[in-house]
């Protein structure tokens, strides 16, 4: 796989399908593993890192679910390329900082990626669209149990799985949920909603990850307890919690359309328009007007675009792609103008 | 004619043709003349008023020039059709206010319009597309003449003609341009443009009339001065003062795009994309937009839109035409949702 290639194509948890999925945009559950007798990461000196690194791709090889994955070694990939696996979501920005004896495990349809030598040795994560947890755990659970049986992970009888930070130790595991709550937003309810989550021990971060304010109407709901739970409870507990916000945002979609109709398909209508026709556009209006659009084609108010195409706009608009796009390094202003051009072109595929 | 057959019609001054008609939307010239043997209108009863108008039908349709105008007694008429000749500029704001022996003359491509009682007997206006002053001028003229040979204008050898404002007296002239001048405006140099302007016994008022704020960036400049100067040298100032106020307009468009073309562009592509799609629209906005894309047209950014429709666009989003077209009264807000209709329908033909 090349990177070029990934650019060309929407991510799995993009494809705006799968239950919910004009609410949830995808599900994702991640596990942190350690080998027993190797340092965390970050004690680990440079032929430390290798070594972990070459024994986690030996082991890749021989499991069939990730036959088809590529191994990629940061290091053997430019600046441009690791901010684009950022930017999709497949690695966090630590791991493209600083890349010395770190790897990526993805597959092709990017619905499995694994992070060697992040935090902890291997950060094995399945994304998928929709409300979809149950199979998103089943699939990175079944990628555990195969690399188990090459890898020995760290594990103590008392504690759980052994992670760097103490906060992941246990099962390891994270569950997330992206949603887009654009009634509960433009309704006043969503501090209220974001309160009760924080209670229940979640905790709710923006759509481009750690850190990032919510924008676009975009809340990224996950579990902050991974220990003294079973990983089904914690699945069960989301699951729960999500189906709540999920009636909540339908409830006030339809108060919006009793109440407020003439005013939303104004908004919608007028995103739409903005979107199709700037030629110089920031990347924080281009996410609020696409929240706009997005919620028009869930309300049936634009029925010429499909949720696919906007979900991977949402992508396509940072940095990075727009500069693989444009086959060269772009300053802000000059991306200002790819990225109108690059929504242009996708909204109106006869041109302009 | 009737009114329906005025909405569905574009007014010979709109047509976007002629000298400078990028910058000059169009150029006008009234003459106010009185009766000799009558008080005016603001001194005469009800019974004069009635006799002053049938000598004034009289005389008009003895004349070759307005031989296919119509006579419209506005006591005849209703609201919105008195509030209709108002917006589309065939007649002040004051002459629908009391129509007690009030009527208004007419041409079919509304070039020529006579208001009988408003503040003198009789108001002769010609109004043309671009910067043509003197054939608006030699037309009003030939009116004049033709109807002084039924009519006893009152005329003093020392004051020249007498109206019921000494302000008009003299002359009885207005010449009037009406100016669209976005660069001007958007490089922040309109304010000495207008000061001179007014240092030059010029007046500027906007796009709505006497009192109106300039809207839109078009701006009316008018003479002050009707008396001790021929016609002829009125016209000559009028066309003098224009031709330099265009001058600076069009250099200030070239500096624009020299130095901000692509924050230009999108500016009118996007002014253009929210007119296409927004589903409620104040008037105000509409006029800014509408500006930017009448801008866009002239600069060649918007090519595949007419000038003249986007003029006629102006007097059609009026609150008397959105309920003339709609066929019955609206409130602001519904006015809003028809005004926003009204525009998509003229501005994408085929639909959304």
């Amino acid at each position: 796989m090349n990177i070029n290639d990934l650019i060309n194509h929407t991510g799995e948890w993009l494809k705006g399908k799968g239950s919910h999925a004009d609410i949830v945009m995808s599900s994702r559950v991640r596990l942190a593993r350690n080998l027993a007798k190797r340092p965390f990461p970050n004690r680990a000196q440079k032929r430390e890192l290798e070594d972990i690194m070459e024994e986690a791709r030996a082991a890749v090889g021989k499991i069939d679910l990730l036959k088809k994955c590529e191994f990629i070694r940061l290091n053997d990939i430019d600046q441009i390329d690791k901010q684009i696996l950022v930017e999709r979501h497949l690695m966090s920005h630590e791991h493209a900082a600083n890349t010395l004896g770190k790897a990526l495990v993805l597959s092709k349809e990017e619905a499995i990626s694994i992070m060697v030598n992040e935090e902890d040795h291997l950060r094995m994560q399945v994304m998928q669209s929709g409300l979809n947890l149950d199979d998103t755990f089943a699939l990175v659970s079944g990628i555990d149990d195969e690399l188990s049986k090459y890898l020995d992970f760290g594990y103590s009888m008392h504690w759980g799985y052994l992670t760097a930070c103490p906060t992941n130790t246990g099962t390891g595991m994270r569950g997330s949920v992206m949603l887009h709550l654009p009634a509960l937003v433009m309704t006043k309810q969503i501090n209220k909603v974001l309160t009760a989550v924080n209670k229940l021990s979640f905790t709710s971060r923006g759509f481009y990850g750690e850190g990032t304010q919510a924008s676009g109407n975009f809340f990224q709901i996950s579990n902050q307890v991974s220990m003294g739970q079973s990983e089904v409870d914690i699945i069960q507990n989301i699951n729960g919690l999500i189906r709540q916000i999920v009636d909540q945002e339908e409830q006030a979609r339809q108060a919006l359309l009793v109440q407020n109709r003439p005013m939303l398909e104004d908004k919608i209508h007028r995103s739409y328009g903005i979107l199709k026709s700037a030629y110089l556009i920031s990347s924080q209006e281009t996410v609020e007007l696409l929240s706009l659009v997005r919620l028009g084609i869930d309300l049936g108010i634009i029925r010429d675009l499909d949720r696919r195409l906007v979900n991977d706009l949402f992508i396509r608009i940072q940095p990075a792609h727009l500069q693989k796009i444009e086959g060269k390094k772009l300053n802000a202003s000059d991306r200002d103008a790819k990225r109108a051009s690059v929504i242009r072109e996708k909204l109106t595929p006869n041109g302009h």
